[in-house]
């Protein structure tokens, strides 16, 4: 097995039509829309079932490094474990961006013996989910030019739209652009550029909304842009959050697959965890929640990025909270954060991982902050050793926190058995889950309590060009929003060369813009890159499809 | 009826499970992938049958004009007329494009008691195909600016990449842009332009191929650029092809649908008919001549424009022959190829109509010059008087040609009864179908040919730039391709404003463009449109979902 590909392993599981994943699960037939055999869009109409009877099972993460660290893949895994041991459950997960799967290796569907399938179609297009929302976010610029371009009613400042194009590309070249070029029949020249799609807001509301009444509210709520006089533009006013809506119909249904082991597996949205909120859709989170005992769900990278914005925005705006948490580790990425350079995680480094280890340290506090007891899975490697696996093992002990050795990626559920059982026990106590802060609370000290809470970090400087538009949010009533963060996930600072648990740092915020439709502020910190560019040898290079249409070269 | 929309028409219709279509198509049921539950693609592998026994109907026009003819509406009443007669029969269509549905109302989904459905599904994200072109399309130029900011190997000139982005969309502002701005990290600046996605050569090739493997052969032959020293660059060269075929393998299956009287219907592709060759896919085309007695399908605009395409361009590489054409004609697009406006078109004039009637007059002869004898359907309008019909059925007695009322707006396959009876004695009758040259002419004789022979032209006028380019065409060894026409729909000429029967006109032709993938060569006159803009007030604004997923707006 070690020489197969994840597709090839995918290729030789034994899928099952998708009629008896929804019996399974306790879909009603007619409920399913079929998108081929293996995949269908839920009407969550025809779901019953109580969600508040329902547990929820957050996997997050200590901070990302290069060396990967399989969250996903443990996600998959441990649903695949309750499966095994006979548990009601569901696992609700984000949906791959096309962009970076044309570029490097990579895709969301986890790997080796815990994936979810299909995995080529769920990589590809995926019933057309993102490929809705850009349509949608690029609709609404046409209109926007279009409405200048026959008059400007509105009295919109073509160089204060901050509405972007998007495609779900890797695309450098589209990050910066000027439209309208060519003459008076073809618009009014402006600055544009492009984000990738799941960077679009119209992403995020959708993870957001309820319903797609309440999706077309946030729809209008959305600002596009301002007036010569300052003032906001929102959809509404350009009446197009219906047609927008309309465009989403069948986007905004959740999407029934199944793991390699035949686990329910709902996967629905997939909002950019570092300038959006990260999380699957808060619609599969809820139809998970009616029909599972057990939900198994993940947000975006560390616990102080997705974790925070899971328990900040989407839980506090779905009305519910996590049960446990899972902390994914690696011994790789715990020697990276103890400053060994990838070339050299192969070899043993027991010194490395007792620095590295307080990034997992602070990873396991922030999830107590929230008053919820988190689980550490330390998901195994082949280059591993003993001796920086008993490391591990007693350093969470004498922590006083749960840990569980995983081998998801090589024996599926059987390997998250373990570890199963550990985050049963915690469902089986009392949490105490609390939000970080209360939305009455002004936006600057929202940021100045994760900076200091979450991150670890001595305080929050603010730009000039932050503290006026703090000054604008409040006066267009937007300062009750929840603060979403956009900062660097490699490290709890917002200097991506700090690993470890840094000290003593402050983190500047250089701007502040409400996201009014998401119903949220986005503060960004450092570069947030919000369209990624391609390699010199993109993985398209290797992919093929052959006269039967199978796929070569996805991962 | 007469206050019902096209879409409350068919919210009322009795649409049927799409399993029970196919079985009555002889689809097998493994060979359908379902897409909700009256939608399916087909896998084309397992569809048996001789398509030589076949008869294929082509449905053309007389020039269009705004007041509209109903070519669509006439193609699914007769195929429904046939299904009446108890024929074997199905409809081959083209896929709508997004754009125009947002902008103005329209749509490809027929109308009145002669619609296909589901009309809604149809007309917005249709299974994805047009999302997935669009997605190969702009994957490819993301390919070719990655190549050129990682150190240009091909040595492609930026100043002569001919391959544009494109979107589904009615945008006007991306018609000229400007793209890789911001400096070293956003890759190399240049002039670029997004077209509409049917516009795309990926949308004609994957029309014209017949499998994947041809799909992946025509789309390495793409010529996206050049290099500093004129020599053609090929998406070959970037090794993407397989990339490009992996994303459309979904998209290369043919769309199972159904008309309102339960007729089975493929709806598959949708080429821009005035840039590229204007059909269906010869996937589709072919499946459904493997599956019926008779095969109904359209092609784009009047017989000069997408007629002249299907004969020499989709007929030719599909080896295969239409065996009877029909040429939709209305009383008010004759009146207004006579001189009348459009504001006065509700008052009778049989004067107006007597010189209108011209245009006519050469599309009859256009068909018999292909060897085929033509069917007029004249397409019932609530305004057209006593008069004005007698004098049109009476003009096509005397000139020898058959003719029928159709009332298939309002009757539906009832109302196409007569019609069908006449196509059918047409069937009966041996036919000689010919191409209009052979392949070896030289392009700029082929379009002499057109000219004069199709559009009733005294000859052509090339420019010193196409005159270049002709040049280079031969140099490549292009010259055997047959030739596509970009022409204003709305003459016969190349000057939208001549209506009727112009004569003593020469065409200018001031681009000819080689699409290696398709494998023809573009020949452009006057000014064509590839990115359209939408009007003041676009029809989104109408648009609507509601809570149960109802939409309403769409035409």
């Amino acid at each position: 097995m070690a020489h197969l590909t994840d597709q090839e392993i995918a290729a030789q599981a034994d899928i099952k039509p998708i009629e008896g994943i929804a019996e399974k699960a306790g879909i009603p037939h007619d409920a399913l829309e079929m998108y081929g055999k293996y995949k269908a869009k839920v009407d969550i109409h025809k779901i019953e079932g109580n969600e508040k009877q329902s547990k929820v099972v957050l996997v997050s993460a200590m901070n990302p490094t290069p060396a990967g660290e399989g969250k996903s893949t443990c996600t998959v895994g441990l649903a695949d474990a309750f499966n095994q041991l006979e548990k009601n459950v569901m696992v609700a997960l984000r949906e791959p961006s096309l962009g970076p799967v044309m570029g490097i290796k990579g895709g969301a569907t986890g790997g080796g013996r815990a994936q979810v399938l299909p995995m080529e179609e769920i990589n590809l297009h995926f019933n057309g989910d993102l490929h809705a929302i850009t349509t949608a976010n690029n609709a609404l610029s046409a209109f926007i030019d279009n409405h200048i371009h026959h008059g400007n009613e509105l009295n919109i400042d073509p160089r204060r739209i901050t509405w972007k194009r998007v495609l779900d590309m890797n695309d450098r070249a589209l990050r910066q652009v000027v439209v309208g070029l060519g003459g008076p029949t073809r618009g009014v020249p402006r600055e544009d550029g492009f984000d990738i799609t799941v960077a679009s807001e119209i992403m995020a509301v959708l993870c957001l909304a309820s319903d797609i009444i309440d999706l077309k509210k946030k729809l209008a709520d959305i600002v596009i842009g301002y007036t010569y006089d300052r003032e906001p533009v929102t959809v509404g006013q350009l009446e197009v959050q219906g047609a927008l809506a309309l465009l989403l119909k069948e986007a905004i249904k959740p999407n029934l697959v199944q793991t390699m082991e035949g686990t329910p597996a709902l996967i629905h949205g997939g909002p950019f965890a570092n300038i959006a909120h990260g999380c699957n859709s808060l619609i599969a989170t809820n139809t998970a929640r009616k029909l599972a005992d057990i939900v198994v769900t993940e947000c975006g990278f560390g616990s102080d990025l997705g974790g925070e914005k899971f328990m900040n925005i989407k839980a506090r705006k779905g009305e519910f909270a996590p049960d446990a948490i899972v902390l994914v580790a690696t011994i790789r990425a715990l020697k990276m954060n103890g400053g060994v350079a990838k070339k050299d995680l192969g070899e043993a480094n027991v010194d490395a991982l007792k620095e590295g280890i307080a990034n997992l340290e602070k990873h396991i506090e922030n999830a107590r902050k929230f008053g919820i007891e988190p689980v550490v899975a330390l998901n195994d490697f082949v280059t591993d050793t003993d001796e920086e696996r008993d490391f591990v093992l007693n350093w969470c002990k004498d922590q006083n926190v749960r840990v569980s050795l995983t081998k998801v990626w090589e024996k599926g559920g059987e390997g998250g058995k373990d570890l199963a059982e550990k985050v049963l026990e915690v469902l089986d106590e009392p949490q105490n889950f609390k939000h970080l802060y209360e939305n009455e609370l002004p936006i600057d000290q929202k940021i100045e309590k994760i900076v200091t809470e979450v991150y670890g970090g001595d305080g929050v400087i603010f730009t000039d060009k932050a503290k006026k538009q703090l000054a604008e949010i409040d006066r267009h009533g937007w300062g009750d929003f929840p603060v979403c963060m956009a900062k660097s996930q490699y490290s709890l600072s917002d200097d991506p060369t700090l690993l470890g648990r840094p000290t003593g740092f402050k983190v500047t915020v250089r701007e502040v813009v409400a996201k009014a439709g998401a119903g949220f502020v986005v503060a960004l910190t450092g570069d947030i890159m919000t369209m990624p560019g391609l390699p010199k040898v993109p993985s398209a290079v290797h992919m093929d499809v052959d006269a039967d249409g199978n796929s070569k070269g996805l991962f």
